[in-house]
C-alpha cells in the first residue's frame, strides 16, 4: 500500500461519517430556511466551506445566510445573528470582518455567517460574499475522485504549519488547495509543480486576468479576476512548501501528513540569551492583533539592535498574551557609545567637538574615513530598562499601544517558562519527525514536552 | 605676541644655525664636485630638500648627484654610492626606489642620492629625478619672507601626524607644504582654505593640467602636469587637516605645533578585548612592508568578523615587528555556526539538507525569507587558534607571507604590553593637549607613559 493510500485511510471520512455530517448540514439548512420564511425575508442558507465541497478533514460545517442585495448591512447582520442564535442554542458571537454565530450541532462545530447573495461578476459587498461562488466553482470543476487529493494536500500543508490564510499563519487556504488540485490534477502533481517552480509563482486557471499582482504566490481567483486567492501566502511559507515538496517526493513518509503535532523540538547549547516580552492581548480578533504583534516585534528588534544586544532570532505568539521571544547575544548595553560626527568638510565639526569634549571620560575626536567620532562612557543598562525606555517612542499599533504599560520582560535563564512561544522557538525546523506513523495513533497523543532541558 | 610669533621663536633656526647648516652644505657640494671631477664623470651635486629651500625645521641635508642621461642606471647607482661613501665615512646604504648613502657631517644628518639630470618637461628616469626641479620651482616662487609660513604649516602637520608622504603616514610632503603656501600666501591662508573646502580638493597653481586625478587631495605638480604631488594624502588625513584647521582658527594654541609628542592617551573601561598580532618585520623598506601590513590587518579583520569576534577597531604599527592590534567584543567563537542553504526554489536544497541533517545536535532546516538554514554546534575556538587556522588561506603580501609561520597572538588582558601599537590605539584622538606650551621646553621631554592603567 502506498504512503498516500495509508494516509487516506486515516484522514478520509468513512461512509458513516460522510452520512452523518451531510445529514447534520441538511437539517441545519432546512431549519434556517424555515426561519427565513417565518421572518418573511429574502434570504437563503448556503452550505459553503470544505463540507460543501466534500474536501474536509475536520468536518466543520459553514453555513452562510445569503441576503438579497436590497437589505442594508445592519439589518443583514442583526437578522443573521438572530437566526444563528435561534439555531445554535449555546452559540457564541465571533468576529471576522463582521460578526457571526459559532456553536455546536449534532457533535459538529458550526458557523452561521450572514452575507449578501451575489452572482458571478457582481461586485461584492462584504468580504465573505464570494464564498458561495467558490463552492459552486469547485463543485463544478473538481470531480468526486479528486476530493481525496485535496485532503492529502490539506493535511500536508497543515502538517507543515502553512495551512490557513489568517494573518497568524500567512499560508494556503482550503480554497487555494482545491484550486491547486483542479489546476495540477493531483496531490502528486501539485508537489511536483512546487518542487520545480522558480521565483515568484503566478497561476491563472482561466488565464485571462489582466492584473499584475505583487505577492510572492499568485493564483487568480476564478470567480473574481481582480483577486489573488493566494495573497496571504508569505515568502517563508512558499519557501517551506517548495523545500518540503522536494523532500517528500524524494522520500515519501506518513509523518508529512500529521498535524496538531508540532515539529520535533531541537535544542542545543547556544550560550545566547532568551528574553520574553509579554503584553496582555486586547479583546479583538487575532487578524487585527497579529499585524500589531509584528509591529511590536519589529520595534523590539530595532531597539535591541541599536542597544548592541545583537538580536539573532525572534518568535511571535498570540494567545492569552501577545508574546515576542527574542534570542540575543548580550544582556547589557556596552560600556560606551560611539557618536558619529558630521563629515570633516562640514563647519559643524566645531559644535560636535565642543559638545562631546566636555563629556567626562570621552575618547576622541578620532577620524574614520571622512568623519569624526567620539566614544562616550555609558552606564550599562539591562535589557528590561533599556527596552522600557525606548519602546515609548515606537507606535506598535492602535490596540497594543494601550497595553504597552503592562509590558513584562522575563529572561528565560531565570524563569522556567512553559509557554507556546518557547516551544515555537525550539521547533522552527520544517521537517517532520520521520519515525511517526499513522498506525500507532490516529492523532498525536499529547502536547509536546515544553520543559527546558 | 601672537601664537605663531611665539612658535616661530622656537621652530625657526637662529642666524647662527642657518650659517652652520649652509656652510656644511656648501662644503659637501664642493667635495662631491671634486670627486666627480676626479672620476671624470658628467655629473654634478645639487642641494635639494628643505635646506635647499630654507623651509626646514629639522635641518637634514639632502644632496643629489645628478648624472647625465647618457649613463646606464647601474653605473649611476654604483658611482653615486661610491662617492657617497667617500664623503660620509660612516655612511650606511639605505633604499628608496634605489639605494643611496646616509650618514653624518658636521653634526647634521646627510643623504647623498644618485639621480639623473633632467630639464623641465623632460621625461624622468627614476622617481627622484624631479627633486632638483622642485627646489628650483620653490626658490623661484616662494619669497624669503614666506619660509617661516612653510615652517608653521610643516610643524602643524607634523604635530597632527599627517606630515610625510611615506606609506606609513599617507600625509602631506614638505613639497606640498611649500606649494600650499605659494598658492595661499600664508599659513593662515592655507588653514582657511582647508577649513572651508568641501569634498575632493583639486588645486593647480598653473591651472593647465588636463589629467583627472582620482585622489581625495590633488595639487598638480607644477614641474610635471601629469603628477599629483598630493597623491599620498589619505581621506583620513585630509579629514584631520580640515577638522584641525577649523579648531585651530577658532582657538589658536601653541600645542598645535608640538611634534614628537603623541596626542594625549585616553582610556576608558570598555569591556572589550584587545589582541595583538605580531609578525617579525622582513628586512625591507617600510614603504614596501606597510602595504603588506595593511593586507595582514585586513585579513585579520575579515577572519575575526567571520568568526563572530566582532572587531571594533584596529591599529597597525611597523617597527621591529609588524604589529596589528585589534579591539573586539568576543574572545571565543560562538557555540554554533549558522549555515545558509540555497534559495528554496533551487533543487540543491535536497543535498544541503542531506548534508547537515546528519550533524549531531543540529537545529533546522528552518526558513528565513526564501532560504533554508541549519545551526550546527561548534566547539568554541579561542582567537589564537581560529586565526592561525584561517590566516593560511589569505595572501598577506610577498614578504610577510614568509614570516606568517612566526605569528604570535597575545591577549592584552594578560600581558603587560608596553609597545607602540597600544599607545597608538590609546592616542587616536586628533586634538593636541591644550595645556602644552613652548615656554616649558623646546621639545617634548620624554616618551609618553605606556603602562596600561
Amino acid at each position: 500500500m502506498s504512503v498516500t493510500e495509508r494516509v487516506l485511510r486515516f484522514i478520509s471520512p468513512s461512509p458513516e461519517e460522510v452520512k452523518k455530517v451531510n445529514s447534520a448540514a441538511s437539517a441545519l439548512l432546512r431549519r434556517i430556511e424555515r426561519e427565513c420564511t417565518t421572518l418573511g425575508i429574502k434570504a437563503e442558507p448556503v452550505l459553503v466551506g470544505s463540507v460543501s465541497k466534500g474536501t474536509y478533514i475536520d468536518p466543520d460545517i459553514d453555513i452562510f445566510i445569503a441576503f438579497d442585495r436590497s437589505y442594508p448591512l445592519r439589518e443583514v447582520i442583526s437578522t443573521g445573528l438572530k437566526i444563528g442564535h435561534r439555531i445554535l442554542y449555546a452559540g457564541k458571537e465571533r468576529y471576522a470582518e463582521h460578526p457571526y454565530v459559532s456553536g455546536q450541532f449534532e457533535g459538529f462545530r458550526v458557523d452561521i455567517v450572514p452575507c449578501y447573495r451575489i452572482e458571478q461578476g457582481e461586485r461584492i459587498i462584504t468580504a465573505v460574499d464570494r464564498s458561495p461562488l467558490h463552492t459552486k466553482f469547485v463543485n463544478e470543476h473538481l470531480s468526486e475522485g479528486k476530493r481525496d487529493e485535496v485532503r492529502l494536500l490539506r493535511a500536508f500543508m497543515k502538517s507543515a504549519g502553512i495551512y490557513g490564510s489568517q494573518v497568524a499563519v500567512k499560508g494556503f487556504s482550503g480554497y487555494v488547495c482545491e484550486l491547486l488540485v483542479i489546476r495540477f490534477g493531483s496531490f502528486q502533481g501539485v508537489l511536483e509543480f512546487f518542487s520545480s517552480s522558480k521565483g515568484k509563482i503566478s497561476l491563472d486557471i482561466h488565464g485571462y486576468s489582466k492584473r499584475a499582482f505583487k505577492d510572492p504566490f499568485v493564483i487568480v481567483d476564478p470567480v473574481d479576476q481582480e483577486r489573488n486567492a493566494g495573497a496571504a501566502v508569505s515568502t517563508e511559507n512558499l519557501a517551506k512548501m517548495r523545500v518540503l515538496s522536494r523532500e517528500y517526493l524524494k522520500n515519501p513518509q506518513e509523518s508529512y501528513f500529521v498535524w496538531g503535532l508540532e515539529r520535533k523540538q531541537q535544542r542545543m547549547r547556544r550560550d545566547t540569551e532568551l528574553t520574553l516580552f509579554k503584553i496582555p492581548k486586547p479583546q479583538i480578533v487575532d487578524d487585527i492583533v497579529f499585524p500589531q504583534a509584528e509591529k511590536f516585534a519589529s520595534a523590539l528588534w530595532n531597539i535591541l539592535d541599536q542597544g548592541g544586544f545583537q538580536p539573532l532570532n525572534f518568535v511571535i505568539s498570540v494567545g492569552e498574551f501577545v508574546e515576542v521571544l527574542v534570542e540575543h547575544r548580550f544582556s547589557k548595553t556596552p560600556r560606551f557609545s560611539v557618536h558619529q560626527g558630521p563629515p570633516a568638510d562640514s563647519e559643524r565639526t566645531c559644535d560636535f567637538i565642543e559638545k562631546y569634549i566636555k563629556v567626562r571620560g570621552h575618547v576622541g575626536p578620532y577620524v574614520v574615513g571622512d568623519r569624526i567620532y567620539f566614544d562616550v562612557p555609558e552606564e550599562p543598562k539591562i535589557i528590561e530598562d533599556f527596552v522600557r525606555e525606548r519602546i515609548r517612542s515606537y507606535n506598535i499599533g492602535k490596540n497594543l499601544e494601550e497595553m504597552k504599560e503592562k509590558l513584562t520582560v522575563e529572561s528565560l535563564k531565570h524563569v522556567r517558562y512553559a509557554g507556546d512561544t518557547l516551544r515555537k522557538f525550539y521547533s522552527r525546523n520544517i521537517l517532520p519527525d520521520k519515525d511517526w506513523k499513522f498506525s500507532r495513533q490516529r492523532r498525536p497523543p499529547e502536547e509536546p514536552d515544553d520543559r527546558p532541558s
